[in-house]
C-alpha cells in the first residue's frame, strides 16, 4: 500500500527535493514527457518534472475539442509565463471520430481514456523517444478506482496495457501519496500562481462527462457556451465545483409563443472538502433565477434549467 | 368569440341561476353524462350539473391507473358526503395497454386522449343513453389550445369528432366564460368544501404527463411514490403548483458505495396567479434538501433530485 502523507505534516521544500532527487535517478540522462491538462494535478507534476528534469521534460495540452472555452489557449499562456515551454497538439477530429454515436457513459468514457492513451499520447511518446512519463495520479484516484466508484483516465492498468512492454517506458507518479489539499500545498510551493489553484476540479474526460447520450461536436459547443455561464456566474461563492449538464431528455417549452420542444441544463454546484461527501451550495434564489435566464439567452436550444438540490451519497458529483 | 365574464365581477348566485335554467333548457327531460376527474373545474361542473339535473345526471370517475396515490377513493368520497353519487370506473388496463411503446408526448398525450373519449367514455356514453354531456371547459383552455401551446384533452373539435354525429349527444361548457379564480369563487358557492380548491392543478393525461418517454405501469408507479412526497412535502407554501418529473436519463449515483446508474426526478414547484406566467417558488434549502432525501428514501430507484429553476416562458409548467 502507498503511504499516505496527509497535508498538514507535508514540508513542501523537503518533499520536492526528495522528488526532484527520485526523478532524476529515474530518467537519468534520458527525456521524458508529460500530458498537461491544466487542472491542479497535472500542473503540479509538470512543474515538478521540469524542477528535476528541466528541458529534458516535454510537456504536451491535447486539445481534444473537449474542453472549455479558451482553456487551451489559457494553460498554454500561464506555463509560457512560468518559463515553461507547452506544446498544444490539436486532436479534435480523432476524439469526436471515436465519440460518434457512442451513448453509453462508461464507453464514452473509454473512448476518450483510449484515444487519449492509445491513440494521440501514445504516438506522441512514441515520437518523443522518452523513456519515463509522468502522471499526476494522486492518492484519491486509486482509492475510486479499487472502490469502483470511478475510472481513472491515468490509470493504465485498466486498460491492460503495460506501458513498459507496449511503449517501451515507465510511468513516474511523484504525487501518488498525496490528497488534493497536499497537492495544493505542493502546486503553490513550486510557483504555480493563485488562478490555478481557484481552477474547480474538471472531469477527465472534459465536456465529454458533462452531456448525457452522444457528445457530439454541436452538443460539447452546446454545453460549453453553458458552461462559460455557468463558471462565470458561479465563481464568487467559493463552491468546491459547479458545472453544467446537457440532457437527453426533451422537455416542453415555448418559443414566439407556441408549443415547442427543447433541451434542458441541470446545474451542479457542491460544497465540499474533498469530494469524497458533498451537499448543494444553498445559492441565493436571486443568483439561481438569474442563472438560468442568462443560460437560456445564451443558449438558444435551452428552454428549461434546473439545480441539482440531492447531496453526494447517493448522488456522485459529476452526472456521467 | 366567447365572452369572458373576470372572477371580480362574477355574481355567483346569479350564475348559477343562469347556467341551471341553460342546463335544464337543453336537457330537457332527457338524461346527461359527465366525467369527474376530481379537479376544480370538473368538479365545480358536477355541482352546477346536479344542482339543474339530479340524479339525471351521472357523473363517472375513471381510473385510469395514472391518477395519483388513493385519488380515486378521496375524490369519489367528497362528493358523496356532498350527496352526488360517483360511479368509479376501473379502466386501467385499456389506458396502459394505449400508452405501451409510446415516447413521444404528443402521441402520449394522444393516446391518453383517445382511449378515455372514444374507448371508455364514449362507451359509457352509449351506455348511458345520455344526450348530453357535460364538461369544465375554462376561457384559458380556448386560449391556450388556438395559441398552439396545450392540446386540451376535453376539446373534441381537436380529434376530429362531431360529438353529435359521432355519439348522438351535445356538449354543454357552462364554464367557458370563465377562468380559474372564477371558477374557484363559483365552486365555493356551489358548496365544494375548502379542501377541493387547496388542490393544485393536475395536467388531463395525469402521471403520463409527469414521466418523460415510456409511461409503462412500473415508471408511473416510481412517479407516483415520487409526486406523493413531493405534494406533502410543500403543500404548506402557498405554492401555485408543484410535482415530480421522472426523467429517462440515467445518471451516476452510489449503491453500497459502488459507482452505479439511476433515474433522476425533477422537482418543480410554481407561482402563479392564473398559469400564464411562472416563476419557481423561491423554497427555503433546508426544504429542497429534505425532500431530496425523502425522494431518494421512498423511490430506490432515485439517485438524483433537481429543482427547476428557469421560468415561464419559456418553460412550460409541466415538462412533457
Amino acid at each position: 500500500m502507498t503511504k499516505e502523507i496527509a497535508a498538514e505534516e507535508l514540508d513542501p521544500q523537503s518533499f520536492i527535493s526528495e522528488k526532484v532527487e527520485e526523478i532524476r535517478g529515474a530518467v537519468g540522462d534520458g527525456r521524458a514527457i508529460n500530458a498537461l491538462s491544466g487542472g491542479v494535478d497535472s500542473s503540479t507534476v509538470t512543474m515538478l518534472g521540469h524542477r528535476a528534469l528541466g528541458e529534458r521534460l516535454k510537456t504536451v495540452f491535447i486539445q481534444n475539442g473537449l474542453m472549455r472555452a479558451g482553456e487551451a489557449e489559457q494553460v498554454a499562456g500561464v506555463f509560457r509565463d512560468l518559463g515553461v515551454a507547452v506544446e498544444v497538439i490539436d486532436a479534435r477530429a480523432e476524439f469526436f471520430a471515436a465519440l460518434k454515436g457512442v451513448t453509453d457513459p462508461e464507453e464514452k468514457r473509454e473512448a476518450v481514456t483510449q484515444t487519449f492513451y492509445r491513440d494521440v499520447f501514445g504516438r506522441l511518446v512514441r515520437e518523443s523517444k522518452a523513456k519515463h512519463l509522468l502522471q499526476g495520479t494522486i492518492l484519491t484516484d486509486v482509492d475510486e478506482t479499487v472502490a469502483g466508484i470511478k475510472r481513472q483516465h491515468n490509470v493504465f492498468e485498466q486498460l491492460g496495457i503495460d506501458p513498459q512492454e507496449a511503449f517501451g517506458y515507465q510511468i513516474l507518479e511523484p504525487l501518488i501519496q498525496l490528497r488534493k489539499d497536499g497537492v495544493r500545498k505542493l502546486g503553490q510551493a513550486l510557483g504555480l500562481p493563485d488562478e490555478m489553484f481557484r481552477r474547480i476540479p474538471f472531469p477527465g474526460p472534459a465536456l465529454a462527462a458533462r452531456v448525457i447520450g452522444e457528445a457530439s461536436l454541436e452538443r460539447i459547443e452546446t454545453v460549453r457556451q453553458a458552461t462559460q455561464v455557468v463558471e462565470k456566474r458561479l465563481s464568487g461563492y467559493g463552491a468546491f465545483q459547479y458545472m453544467a449538464i446537457l440532457h437527453e431528455d426533451r422537455v416542453t417549452g415555448m418559443r414566439d409563443n407556441r408549443r415547442d420542444f427543447g433541451q434542458q441544463i441541470e446545474v451542479r454546484c457542491w460544497d465540499s472538502v474533498d469530494a469524497r461527501v458533498a451537499t448543494p451550495t444553498r445559492l441565493p434564489f436571486d443568483i439561481l433565477e438569474q442563472l438560468a435566464q442568462e443560460i437560456i439567452d445564451a443558449v438558444p436550444s435551452i428552454v428549461s434549467v434546473t439545480y441539482n438540490i440531492a447531496s453526494k451519497p447517493p448522488s456522485t458529483i459529476e452526472a456521467v
